[in-house]
């Protein structure tokens, strides 16, 4: 083992110009909700602005950061209350981590925790919990979370509401966790919250909620090591990522996943069919359902809280891709179209359909249905392979909800903006509003280098046709593996989409935030434009290239 | 004078990939409207794309590029034949370079050029010979630029018009000069072009036509020179500009506008306030007309192609601005509110519109009327104040339009997205049509820093709802000046905004391009992509930071 390959130290200390703080719920103090606060210049004679925060404990001054350790794990105490068994855990095999020599394997995460298991009869999932009338800690956190603002908010909230235009969503002035239960009971709210991600600071996702966005992160034999892995994690939520997947492929994929886990405040989202086609030696014909259960099983107990699954590209949709201009772009999609081809048979994930609901139930991983069939360029948007998968996606939505499972849907990809919002309606229709969750979409196609922006402008549009959760993109998309500062770039692009779409939607506070940065502006008071902006630390990089001066600042 | 005050070298040579290639209406040899072409990989077995050329004969490796002696005057046999008169110049005075002392002076553009003037009773502005039936040459010569593709697409083209969403425009599968004509005689388009710009590479802004983007450039006392400034505008248009403003203030300014004019292929406009301010001293409450209208005649006699003019800003409406979160944040808007109250009167240009027309009508300057009362933040859009100064603009058109000019209306600003629509059937119905030219509108104000993202994601909107021309958004909005890359990136994004919008109502030719470079990505095709793209040179880079072997760029 190498210094480099164990994670050392990662980024710590507050954003600049924000304090960290933690409130609680009147009735529990024991539940410790983080937000930000910014201090404004005592010329503004006004009170701190306070902002979600999904950086977790890295931005706490006062946390002792200890890799090995793990993150502190919060819900303990929840989960111990609601009779789950501890279960002997899978035990690792060479081929987890690719089948990697001793010399060069990355060693796990040493943090020590036991494996829990749902059992039969007894609720497991948030959704479980919720269609029984029991609101769970993870709820009360999350409505807490959600109400930022709010409070301040209330009078004049139903006129900011009425002023904008949330297409048939249905936002309440303040969030009680009796609603955050009833959505998810709805299946139109999901907190991904595995089990055994105990580290997890629980964030809801559904269109009457704020719009969340999500980061990928992947390691690659050529340029990573785990070290590196956590950071790009604590990097992305540093800067405002509400998920992260870790789309990571190729050695020491197993272990990698083990530092995340357990140093992981945000749900970690992965693709199990990535891991399964390594463990087949990269040929998808391969593939076969006892090698995906096993990894559905060794995942889930590390506590990963979404898995992708491509369960709706079925055989006879792969054909409708014939005269595409880009065919399937979606990994995971062509893994199983081709595997269906090659078998000539009905994806085994659509079979097994029910199965894989099963072991999802029993640790409560949240399906987000991939789109295995998304458009990989404007030219096959709304197409019939396309919507063809998401009926299917539909079908099996109500399949997992009658399983007791938390779902949300993937979407594209590639759409022109005349077409975004036919996108949005037929998910809501086909999927009885469970969230939607889409990468971008891109509206035009000729910008590789800018596709954060290409894609930002659909993020932000179909946000506010209701989509729930936004996947960034970044400016290396299409070109190649991004790198630290453009994780930063799409990160920030993403919440900008995601903002847009809270403020266009009526959001009863969103605009605090807006209101506060234009006052700072009108009276130049620059040090609070920097601290108010998404980005402090480029606004006042980019204010003092030109006008270097500290007068300048308060001018 | 120094060297570096005399333009010596600005950036010429193709856009990498890329080859200048001109053509012809058939009926018209004699009229060469430039291209872009991009040859693609034999593998791909596709003809070249030809794309829309903003560049003007920098890009050309066969021009001549020599600065002192500015562009070939191409309209010169055009304007020859239209019964205008030479006219004695006006003498240039000290106050029109800012009183600057002669050992700082920076010479004028020596390329002679007489200064032309029309004369009553004969049709001297597009719009009165679009009235008067007659096609001009530069209304040929903008409808050949504009069918770039068309002729290829004509099959299909209803099909693909009906498949796009154009809120009522009603852009036609091919552009003939003589719907040119009749766009500009009902005013619902113009072709920027003063009489005194003969190297003018004619281009329509209408919402029948391609959406085109602004970009400001200006000096600044501290970082530029005249040098600089002309590298600015062949840098802008390098990357797509179609107009761009010269928004210099300060000493030198006649001097360098007189650069800019006779090296620019683009429509230049300027907003004429700001240079009779400093002529006053730099004390709003010192204007009166003489001074501005001597600055009119002094700018148009260079050949400004449109003047940002502020009348909308009447002395009633400045006090619905009082409780706004920003105030008035337009500079020319601040400028005439404080002249109104200080005066207590009436603004001046509205009371001497009809003179400002007579001279604008003599040389064909076209209005942008401005919108002084822009919202700069997304709580103060769509207030009374703004819609005010709409309806004054609205009013003014008509005026304007009966004195023979040419008009086009600036809109906002900063905009939530569902308020976006609004502002463009507002525009339309209270302008009669007249086309709408935007700054943005930023969605958002919580990222500085990011502003050109937050920007293009109302300027695609807007664009798909009907504006005309988008002004660019650099990404060090309210932050500085924007340097060399910022200019750059704001180019691009807007490039990007006006495509989308372009995608999205149909245009019969614009998925052309996006077609083309989806191919060349789904075959792997890496240096079509690249030079597909809006930035080559950029997707190169990011490609080749991660794999950057020549094998994997034909893989």
């Amino acid at each position: 083992m190498t210094v480099q390959q164990k994670p050392a130290s990662v980024t710590t200390g507050p954003v600049i110009g924000s304090r960290k703080l933690y409130t609680s719920p009147a009735d529990r103090p024991d539940i410790r909700v983080p937000f930000r606060e910014i201090d404004l210049h005592p010329s503004a004679n006004e009170p701190p602005v306070r902002i979600y925060d999904t950086s977790g404990p890295f931005t706490d001054p006062a946390a002792h950061i200890d890799l090995e350790a793990g993150l502190t794990p919060l819900r303990g105490p929840w989960l111990a209350g609601r009779g789950f068994t501890t279960i002997a855990a899978r035990a690792v095999k060479p081929e987890d981590n690719g089948n990697i020599g001793d010399d060069k394997l990355v060693p796990a995460c040493p943090a020590p925790r036991e494996v829990l298991g749902g059992v039969a009869g007894r609720p497991v999932t948030q959704l479980e919990f919720a269609r029984a009338g029991i609101i769970t800690e993870e709820m009360i956190y999350a409505a807490h979370r959600e109400n930022l603002g709010r409070q301040e908010m209330v009078a004049g909230a139903e006129e900011r509401r009425a002023d904008g235009e949330d297409f048939g969503a249905a936002i309440p002035p303040f969030i009680t966790p009796e609603f955050v239960r009833a959505e998810i009971a709805a299946g139109r709210a999901i907190i991904p919250a595995n089990i055994n991600h105990p580290e997890l600071e629980p964030v809801i996702i559904g269109r009457n909620f704020l719009v969340k966005i999500n980061a990928n992160i992947g390691n690659s034999a050529v340029t990573s090591s785990a070290a590196e892995e956590v950071e790009k994690l604590v990097w992305a939520i540093r800067w405002g990522a509400d998920t992260v997947m870790d789309l990571s492929t190729g050695r020491n994929i197993h272990n990698i996943r083990s530092w995340i886990m357990r140093n992981s405040p945000v749900p970690i989202g992965t693709v199990p069919i990535y891991q399964a086609l390594e463990k087949v030696g990269g040929d998808p014909d391969k593939l076969d359902w006892e090698v995906f259960k096993d990894t559905l099983i060794e995942q889930a107990e590390q506590g990963v809280d979404y898995f992708t699954i491509h369960a709706g590209v079925r055989l006879a949709y792969v054909p409708l891709t014939a005269k595409r201009v880009t065919g399937i772009v979606s990994r995971g999609g062509s893994i199983m179209a081709r595997w269906c081809l090659a078998h000539h048979r009905e994806s085994f994930l659509y079979e097994r359909f029910g199965d894989i609901c099963d072991i999802m139930r029993k640790y409560d991983v949240s399906f987000s249905l991939g789109d295995g069939l998304r458009p990989g360029s404007n030219a096959d948007a709304n197409d019939r392979a396309q919507f063809a998968e998401l009926e299917t996606l539909g079908e099996l939505t109500k399949v997992a909800w009658d399983k007791g499972c938390q779902v949300m849907i993937e979407g594209p990809g590639h759409v022109p903006m005349h077409k975004i919002k036919v996108n949005m309606d037929k998910q809501l229709r086909e999927c009885g509003e469970a969230p939607f969750y889409t990468l971008g979409p891109l509206v035009t196609d000729i910008a590789p280098g800018y596709d954060h922006i290409t894609s930002a402008i659909g993020a932000a549009m179909i946000g506010w046709f209701g989509t729930a959760m936004l996947c960034y993109v970044t400016p290396k998309e299409h070109l190649g593996l991004p790198d630290r500062d453009d994780v930063k770039v799409g990160v920030v692009t993403y919440r900008i989409a995601a903002h847009a779409a809270d403020l266009a939607k009526g959001h009863p506070a969103a605009r605090l935030r807006d209101d506060a940065i234009s006052r700072a502006r009108f009276e130049f008071r620059w040090e609070d434009q920097f601290n108010l902006g998404l980005d402090p630390d480029t606004a006042r990089q980019y204010h003092d290239e030109t006008m270097p001066k500290e007068a300048h600042k308060v001018a």
